[in-house]
């Protein structure tokens, strides 16, 4: 790591236990019953919160303090490590309630928390106390700011855009048969906006633009586009991964093949296989067992999906660096965008 | 009915399409392809809100039309009838959610949501998006007002409460073993206030009063401790009609016993059992076979608890009616709690 980004790293490491201590406190009139579900946060917090990349959380203090300038105090920092986590606690609490929907196995290299022998379906209980205790921290820091409403539409918004985009994804794949016809291009591009880009990356920096004062709808709209572009090839890089990743790096078994994702690969695939390989797919996908597996992943190297990806992942890049350079607005520095590219381009988890 | 009660319900029902049609009709900018999800967001609100008994939405309304005394015009009757929509949406939020963690079967007499062929861990996703249903309209209509964050603050409050009742309750019945000592007088209490008392009773009165402007917290405060008083009540009344309710009547098949739940029944009956009954409780508690939950009806039979609850409900009455005579607050009157205190008492459903 470098320097730069290792102290910002360890500042929000720092300020991880202040955020849970803030959320496990209870009220001095709650009563002596109610501590046992502040204690239960604690535990659903730490094991659910901080094992992630922390990217979201990041892009926050980054995009903030880039956006400040020379305003960026420690105030700003501390608001801005608060509101990070309170991103990565949004992430956290979509990630829980995803594995028992999914039926995963693990997660950031753990047990996912469904699992975890006391909690079952409590887990549903949990992800939506997840999502409460975003809402905490805002109106803890926000409340009776100018842009304290403004914070909280974009979470709503952002929060229902990612459940219909989790809703078509889940439509799509949760057919009983295989039917490669309902994975178009258009859908996987809606599927991957809505369930991964605005959350990801257009919310980390609109939260830090609402903390400086942007707030007029054209340079939101505009950073929008853009950075639901970098979190659409984001998620073809996921779909990629989940195939072709390290789980040692990535920290979880992929099984969209098993769960008959309307993945990137798989569209691809359809698109370049001959009849015969198109009936083999049809045929092997969405089987749990592993021999059908590798015959579909066996197909996805035949048809060189690996190299397909790769000219995908530079052509994006350099289009989304073409639209930065075009990107007008002078309140916020190309870095912004730039840097969020730079740190997902070729990444490995 | 009554014909004022039914003018009311006839207008309330009326209004459910309106509100349908706003939260299901997607942006002009959405694309053809989150249609999809609007279009399965209308099947999850007409399955699952309005089947239900509509008393906290009814609520809303009467408490707001109370209130606004002669300002109450037909833009307020609009405003209300959404907002009493909107307290609907978060109810089958819960429900929705409760049903799939708690394996029931059947809810306002049809087939829980997540036991569709279609929908089953979707289930998961769907109650966070009526969830996010209750914010959108809470933007749309509130937006700008100048109670709006009040009325937001209020809702993100009382949902953590009833999150976090629900933990309690789930920690207390999901022991590996029956342990009665687990399950005391203030455990019970603070289970059902956190768990049903705040958002069946508090919210939609404390809607309404925003709604007229009644921000104080003193104010808050005091109807508040008068409302989770009567909604305390009111899930008493709900632990005695799971056992002795009539399943035509509730819509719903009782399983407290079967799933070990700290139950008002379960800690009279603890309370009142010689030692041999409670040895046969213990045996018997929190078992699937009809055998068992037989015997414990027994028991319950036996320690005489269906006259030990109907004392218990007249005395909580009448300490309600009490409590209402010595609230001071002019802005509020006393018809507010009177009539809901009424609504409930002796209910069979």
């Amino acid at each position: 790591r470098m320097n730069g980004k290792s102290e910002l790293w360890d500042l929000f490491e720092k300020h991880f236990p202040v955020v849970v201590n803030e959320l496990c406190t209870a009220p001095v009139d709650a009563g002596t019953e109610i501590q046992w579900s502040f204690d239960r946060i604690k535990d659903l917090l730490e094991y659910n919160v901080p094992q992630g990349k922390r990217t979201r959380g990041l892009t926050v203090v980054a995009a903030y303090k880039a956006l400040a300038g020379e305003n960026f105090n420690d105030e700003s920092l501390n608001l801005a490590l608060t509101m990070g986590w309170t991103v990565e606690i949004l992430q956290a609490s979509f990630l829980v309630a995803d594995d028992l929907m999914d039926q995963s196995k693990t997660r950031r290299g753990q047990k996912c928390w469904y699992l975890k022998p006391t909690i079952g379906y409590q887990a549903v209980n949990d992800s939506m106390i997840l999502e409460s205790c975003v809402f905490t921290l805002l109106r803890n820091h926000c409340r009776g700011k100018a842009f304290y409403a403004d914070l909280f539409d974009l979470f709503h918004k952002v929060i229902l855009s990612t459940e219909m985009g989790q809703s078509l994804d889940m439509q799509a794949s949760e057919q009983p048969t295989v039917d490669f016809s309902l994975f178009t291009e258009a859908k996987h591009a809606a599927i991957i906006k809505y369930k991964t880009a605005y959350y990801s990356f257009y919310l980390p920096v609109a939260t830090a633009m609402y903390l400086v004062g942007i707030r007029d709808d054209e340079c939101h709209t505009a950073a929008c586009n853009i950075l639901t572009k970098i979190g659409s090839l984001f998620q073809v890089q996921d779909d990629f991964l989940d195939c072709y990743g390290d789980p040692e790096v990535t920290g979880k078994i992929g099984t969209d093949i098993e769960d008959n994702k309307c993945s990137w690969l798989i569209i691809k695939a359809v698109q370049l296989a001959s009849p015969e390989q198109t009936c083999a797919l049809q045929e092997n996908y969405a089987k749990k067992n592993p021999e059908n597996v590798a015959v579909v992943k066996q197909i996805f190297n035949s048809l060189g999906l690996k190299s397909v990806f790769l000219k995908y992942e530079e052509d994006t890049y350099k289009s989304i660096c073409d639209d930065v350079n075009n990107f007008q607005d002078s309140r916020i520095p190309h870095s912004v965008f730039l840097n969020l590219l730079k740190k997902i381009y070729k990444r490995k988890k």
